[in-house]
């Protein structure tokens, strides 16, 4: 019988499994341009209402994989390892922790995204150094890898090219936010690079894809689930994202942030707290797994006490300034915003909680972050964090300072930025950074 | 704000009601290019699931009706009335209903379908007759209502363009079966005849789209809504399509039926049934109302009264064979099928039950029916039921005969055919043709 797309969307939509056969098929047919692009938007839609059972996801993830070229790093000695976070607002581990592991020897092959919505891309925060080029070719990768244990590119043309183009098309039909098309979307790329294993740091809060941490914990299993699937080995951090981390969201201001932290700096707080605490910390522990996970070291304590030491004596820094280098970009020209403009606490007490969504999307307004896929961004554009969760705040002092060349996207953005913070007499718990390690 | 397709698409997705404007614009940007079929069809899968309210149902036929032309029957006195059958096996009552009714001298301005799935069509039908053309324009359309009360067309590229194209796309993305989109586009379609009332004939059983009274009842009630939010008087009949209607279904083999209905003539079983009671029945109720509802006659009661002497006299009759003669179509070479092959039935007993969908399958084997739109059919292709339920049958007993050009294509369908009926001892009662009048 021949194979009828419009029946495999029909089982789907009637709630039905569908057979690996049916899930290659589709997808070999739309990558090739056999199967148009309305019958692959009914089926995502038909995906998003009645999901996908773990096979299929795996089937999913297979397929879009195979689509392209899957990256043979047997040439590279060691253990590849690589994070994937499920993004928020102002992360920016992945600057640190990549050159902290390469640092100690372990090979880190990162293809990263950029920004879209209210949560930030690794590509856009390393594109605001003048002259670093992340559009490297596969051959140039392979070969920095080798060489340099560590580079940062975008997906290539020969990277799932079936994912790039149903992400595409998610994009416009509104069937972005389905569990199964994330994971799929986000594995098949991460498979693709090659690597052995895979530190997942699933983010979990107000600024977060999901919510709360029982649904965090789902899209951790599943993303654990297909990276088994394949023999891989896997390890979940479920973190939090009720505010933002660090000091800086934006992408050269984040870049500024990264550097003053591999130089052992620490920035307090009119309260005395440590701004780049949160984002040191995360860094530090999932570096930490890494490195445990490539056998670098015994436990992952071990590979915090190495990352730590790396990181205080200054070889991360070098690494990512090798790392520029090797990239083209010129760390010395980095960027400065023109404008800058606070917006002060209007009552005394401590902050409550923050509704880090609505900040993300200040960060939109402002042009830190993308709105749509074609949406051009201003590098120096960002926000400032002067308190966070927990701390003691008085009336009119700044809460956030806002930055960018255009004065008028400033003022535009500062309500919606002063209404995302909640801030009241009795003192919140300080919230936990890590809420749980999945393996 | 700009209009942004994939917003409308995720208010839907998420279960909100459509406004109308933003009904009508996704509509008109589809209609005209605008916007893709990919985010058309992402859209249908989400009414699918998530359905339409009456207002967003009614915006959505008003935005499909307004895509084209509506004709303006105002020159033509009377009141101008149609009737429409959601579809069943052997339903040819439009060949009947339609003469009477014109020869009454009211005007019957019909636009027809063709047969898919295991429900046939009126042009099809029409279309067995050698020359008939249904292909008209709508010129032509209007100066034989005007001048013959009566004219069979297909859908032209005037008549609701976004219908056309919409129901092209459903077809291939398994989005045809959903209750506020099948109502649009009946309704389209029916408003855009210039019509001031409309009959329903909503089947109900084992052989039409909506399998319970319950299901039918509701959508006859939500396309009489449509058609009374554009003032139109309507009236829906609930009936019965348990088992096939009349004595044939087949498009030259219906129009033979029809012949011999309209010649005063009737076609006992072999258990003394006429089987060609339920045609003519219903042809006569659903003309009654027709008539009724167009004010010829006081009643329905006096409406049925006046049909049934139409057709005793000859005059339906008279206005078939003018009707074939505007259309081109030559009523003597209707073509007869080369071959016959019959299905006997294996135990004695009373027909308990048919499963009438698998009938009409049975139908698309042997080519009287399509299973896609672009599937050829054979005019003389079809099949004669020889008892219906409650009729008594003996072992040995012919149930149905096969008709066709292709006795392996009768031999492949006749066991399809055998299993579709089930023979009992016990007697059941006899099946009412009407079940419901809604108005």
């Amino acid at each position: 019988m021949a194979f009828l797309p419009a029946e495999v969307i029909k089982s789907k939509r009637n709630g039905k499994e569908l057979s690996p056969e049916e899930i290659e098929t589709f997808i070999a047919g739309y990558s090739q341009g056999h199967i148009p692009d309305y019958q692959m938007s009914a089926l995502l839609m038909a995906i998003f209402f009645k999901g996908m059972s773990p096979t299929e996801t795996l089937s999913l993830t297979r397929a879009m994989l195979h689509s392209g070229e899957v990256i043979d790093f047997s040439f590279v000695p060691g253990f590849k390892v690589d994070k994937h976070s499920t993004g928020g607002v102002g992360d920016k581990t992945s600057l640190i922790l990549g050159p902290i592991v390469a640092a100690a020897g372990v090979p880190v092959p990162m293809i990263s995204g950029r920004g879209l919505g209210h949560t930030g891309g690794t590509l856009d925060k390393l594109e605001s150094i003048p002259g670093f080029n992340t559009q490297l070719d596969l051959k140039t990768f392979k070969d920095f890898i080798a060489k340099n244990k560590i580079c940062f590119i975008g997906q290539t043309k020969e990277i799932c090219p079936a994912d790039k183009k149903i992400y595409a098309l998610r994009d416009v039909t509104a069937t972005v936010e389905s569990l199964p098309l994330i994971c799929a979307s986000i594995m098949s790329k991460k498979l693709a690079e090659g690597i052995d294993g895979l530190v997942l740091d699933v983010k979990c809060g107000s600024g977060a894809f999901m919510k709360t941490p029982d649904d965090a914990e789902k899209l951790a299993q599943q993303l654990m689930d297909i990276a088994k699937g394949y023999g891989k080995k896997v390890i979940a951090l479920i973190t939090n994202m009720d505010q933002p981390l660090g000091r800086f969201a934006g992408n050269s201001l984040e870049i500024e942030e990264c550097l003053e932290i591999m130089s052992g700096k620490t920035h307090l707080s009119p309260a005395g707290h440590d701004l780049y605490l949160d984002t040191r910390e995360l860094s530090l522990w999932l570096s930490a797994h890494m490195l445990h996970m490539a056998g670098r070291t015994p436990s992952a304590q071990a590979g915090y006490d190495l990352a730590a030491n790396i990181l205080a004596s200054g070889q991360a820094l070098k690494k990512f300034e090798e790392l520029c280098c090797i990239h083209g970009g010129n760390l010395s020209a980095l960027p400065r915003p023109k404008h800058k403009l606070s917006a002060l606490a209007e009552t005394s007490g401590f902050i409550q909680n923050m509704n880090t969504e609505s900040i993300g999307v200040a960060g939109i307004l402002i042009r830190a972050g993308r709105a749509q896929t074609t949406d051009l961004i201003e590098p120096t554009a960002g926000i400032e964090f002067h308190a966070k969760i927990g701390d003691p705040i008085r009336s009119g002092d700044p809460i956030f300072t806002l930055f960018g060349d255009h004065p008028e996207l400033l003022q535009a953005a500062r309500p919606l930025l002063s209404s995302a913070v909640n801030i009241s007499l009795q003192k919140p718990k300080t919230p936990s950074l890590i809420f749980k390690t999945l393996e």
